[in-house]
């Protein structure tokens, strides 16, 4: 069953870091949507059978960090 | 006769932000290489027969503007 997780990322500062962040959370398997908000960090991710550790990982390999 | 001109450009905020002005400018006829700094706002154009309005409208169509 699909599920929505919110995350906080340090770091971005445009809709470009956005965008990027989106675009590497978006690659992980069962994810469906993606939202990311520079003003605020504020991530949120839906999708059935991801975990936080690969959220981890695309942020980190975005260049970013969860907070 | 290659000429570089010195360029300050607003509201670049990161790395990504660099790259979009610098792929807008690189666009221009005429224009060999070109160099963004977000921290100083610093953009660097070397090239030929190209006029600061070029520079100014690829600036605006990156969504930034020359201060």
């Amino acid at each position: 069953m699909a599920e929505t997780k919110n995350y906080t990322v340090t770091g971005m500062t445009c809709g470009h870091c956005e965008l990027s962040v989106q675009e590497e959370i978006a690659e992980i398997p069962g994810v469906t949507a993606v939202s990311a908000d520079h003003t605020t960090g504020a991530v949120t991710v839906t999708g059935e059978g991801f975990d936080d550790s690969q959220v981890a990982a695309a942020v980190d390999e975005a260049g970013y960090s969860l907070s």
